[in-house]
């Protein structure tokens, strides 16, 4: 699958790099209000989740969960949600965001109205603790 | 797993239900403005994905895969959006929703602020290729 010329995640990593393999990146997104906003990016152009084979559906959800497992664990979130959207950008990625009671947004979706303020304090522990739950992701990551 | 006794999901089918299997069941929503809103709800009680194992997480995908196929097949969505958030109901089920251009809310996601007034004629012609689309998944989703 070639590159969609006005794509912009054929053209950059689309965040901060975490991990890249033959297949799909994992990137740290800068989402105001959500420290640990996570993307698992396919490197091919393809616009839907079912565009993928098995085998290669399977590989990126293995990539996914194991996102999810290294967030869990080292920031206890009360929540991880993943979505695969791509209205504005139909280049497969997988969002994986941990969630707090705390949040802005918390119990609503990230997308959806704020329902209180922003805790930046709280924000920060949760940005302290990146570096660890990343580098589990990366261990993890390539034993896939 | 043991259900859990406040769980609307662990006590009812949570919608519509168009296919039942061991594991889990496939239901529409009845979400104002989205005539083609579908579940995946896994029948055990677990709140994250990375709860399953690895041959559960691929049965699960695999229906989320063949939901979003029937519906990409006979209704032509410009966009298919997939989500496992649970921030209310933390029992796992993944949302798998056809998007349209015209759709009250597209490009934004369904959680988001509304973009436009719904189009009533157009919801209603997608509600007459239902009945299809789900005799297709409910064919598919027995091969699993």
């Amino acid at each position: 699958m070639a590159p969609a010329p006005s794509c912009p995640l054929c053209a950059q990593d689309g965040g901060q790099l975490v991990w890249r393999g033959a297949k799909l990146r994992v990137i740290r997104a800068d989402e105001a209000g959500f420290p640990a906003f996570y993307r698992v990016v396919w490197h091919a152009h393809v616009a839907e989740f079912s565009d993928l084979n098995a085998t290669d559906r399977a590989h990126c959800m293995d990539a996914v969960a194991l996102v999810e497992q290294a967030l869990r664990e080292h920031l206890q979130p009360v929540k991880i949600n993943l979505a695969a959207l791509g209205n504005m950008v139909p280049h497969l990625h997988w969002h994986v965001i941990a969630r707090f009671g705390w949040d802005s947004h918390f119990p609503a979706p990230v997308w959806a109205a704020a329902q209180r303020e922003r805790a930046a304090e709280r924000e920060e522990q949760v940005r302290s603790q990146l570096a660890r739950a990343e580098a589990h992701m990366g261990l993890g990551l390539a034993r896939l």
